[in-house]
């Protein structure tokens, strides 16, 4: 498989490297041998500065470190989603260098590499390429809505959250896994760059599809994911949060997806939507299910973010949420999904 | 001001020609001289055949008939929004003579008359523009939420309907002009391809904005109408609406947009979504309010859409929908929206 570095620059620690923690935790398109990202994180390794879980992928400080550790290495990919997209200027020298070094390079920031037309000749002279994830599907590729979808038999769990960067996307891989063990077809219709990174089949990229075609271009991955791998159940990837300022999302899900049920993120321990208090207080999680349930779906199971929490602090907030809401709680970092697991197979 | 003809090919009085009746209605941008559309309607006054309000523009049968009589136009612009955005193939043999007529195009469909090279070389042969309004923005143009939305102090009221067509953007229209009348500065910020044409100076064209720039552009237009022109009120076009499942939207214009009032269209006479059994029922006005009201706003007024009504069954209706929900209840097509003009200067 492509053996592939991530470009973190000194954010591996940061939620802005999700893209990265996601690559960590398993791609099946990328072979992931090496993180750069900065003296004081160099030495450690990704998967247990990420979660304690060791996985054999170090951290080097700079591209000649890992280029000397790792000499098959054929791609880099920028590892961090920033907000609104653009390309941190300081990763920019480390991409020439690593076009210079003979590597392709993976993007799926709103910035595009290949709109850069000195990085564009110095790929073609050292016989790389330039893929950028994001950049946005021509109308003809594109899938008006048309209401296919109500021919889904299959059960379609959305998983949402209640801000950006709470572990949607995990959760959506940890629930397919599960079940997947389960002895279920279990599929995941992804909905962000990382998603496609890790190898997804189904999905598109919500963020950078021209608004109209949102809707149509969910409804086909879902359709084809159905009709070409019989699944039992589907999981929905979820992007932003229903009520994040600085894009609402979600209802796209249940109403244009026809996603019934619902695994709902969110945090005891995050104040403010994206850590900023500018953009306001996260509500309530009793109003949020009250908007999904006007939406026409259930919450099912509520799964917590819970960065900066011990474990023993992790399965207090458990215990708390759990009879406060008298859902099942999950913490999908510390404890995996499988609680979940009989309630899931019920529906099929 | 540009002499214009608009091409509806038969569909004047369908819905789908919104664009085309919204341009009746009022443009400052193009001046309307005529439509053109069918054998069946020819001869008649388009504003006549629109509300029996009779506007002095023609209907005529052909392409032909129109030039003969309005041999000023300088501008065909296509007088209709099909679901997808589709251009009907018979409209391009019509685009195709009106340019060698001398005619410049306006197109706001998501196909685009500038991907046709054959049509690109015709009009540069003939010294034309063709204009696709609703071509995307490229990623260096785009705004990206910012928060700036709560420095503004002027009232924000969105204008949100219960599915497509009800009737939006007239009513905005109708509400702006109705407090300038009363003295007041009141501006329109459009979101579609319409109020682009009806020559909108605040707005941007939702459904073709790249999705994660959807909630940045509405605030930078925002923001810029509330800098540049300090008015007293500000009204936001909808688009869709917040449960149609071919593109809910509306969160956006509430959160993003901090819009607080909510006018709300909808329609006794219309049972499902885009009139379509297969789309789903239109959901009751009383969950539309609760939703709204979760997502932090307040339905200050309805407004009813009553297409194919007379004139009595419209006011029977508009005391029927008063009792039943305590509300002002607006006949914007009836009777205008003067009668909400006391609650909004009570906001300023």
């Amino acid at each position: 498989m492509n053996e592939s570095l991530l470009l973190t620059n000194g954010l591996f620690k940061h939620s802005d490297a999700k893209t990265a923690h996601g690559l960590v935790r398993g791609s099946e398109r990328f072979s992931i041998s090496g993180v750069i990202d900065h003296a004081a994180t160099a030495g450690k390794d990704a998967g247990e500065l990420l979660d304690g879980q060791h996985r054999n992928i170090p951290i080097f400080a700079s591209l000649q470190d890992a280029l000397s550790q790792v000499p098959a290495a054929r791609n880099l990919i920028i590892g961090v989603a920033t907000v609104g997209g653009k390309l941190p200027p300081d990763m920019l020298i480390q991409i020439r260098e690593a076009i210079h070094a003979g590597l392709s390079i993976v993007n799926g920031l709103h910035e595009f590499l290949t709109d850069k037309s000195d990085l564009v000749a110095l790929a073609e002279e050292k016989g790389v390429t330039l893929t950028d994830v994001r950049k946005p599907q021509p109308r003809a590729a594109l899938h008006f809505w048309s209401g296919e979808i109500f021919k889904v038999t299959s059960p379609i769990i959305a998983v949402l959250g209640m801000d950006c960067a709470m572990g949607k996307r995990t959760t959506a891989r940890l629930l397919t896994q599960a079940m997947r063990r389960a002895g279920k077809k279990a599929e995941m219709v992804y909905t962000g760059q990382t998603g496609w990174l890790q190898g997804g089949k189904y999905g598109f990229i919500f963020d950078s599809t021209v608004n109209d075609f949102v809707s149509g271009e969910l409804e086909h991955a879902i359709v084809s994911c159905w009709k070409e791998a019989s699944p039992d159940i589907i999981f929905l990837e979820g992007q932003s949060a229903l009520r994040n300022p600085s894009g609402p999302c979600g209802s796209e899900l249940l109403i244009s997806g026809n996603a019934k049920k619902v695994v709902l993120l969110c945090s005891p321990v995050r104040k403010y939507f994206d850590d900023d208090a500018h953009w306001g207080e996260i509500p309530s999680v009793e109003t949020e299910i009250a908007i999904i349930r006007l939406l026409g779906a259930e919450v099912i199971a509520l799964a917590l973010h819970t960065a900066g929490c011990t474990d023993t602090e992790a399965r207090q907030w458990k215990k708390e949420y759990e009879s406060k809401y008298a859902l099942p709680v999950l913490l999908p970092v510390q404890e995996g999904v499988d609680e979940l697991v009989p309630t899931l197979l019920a529906m099929i």
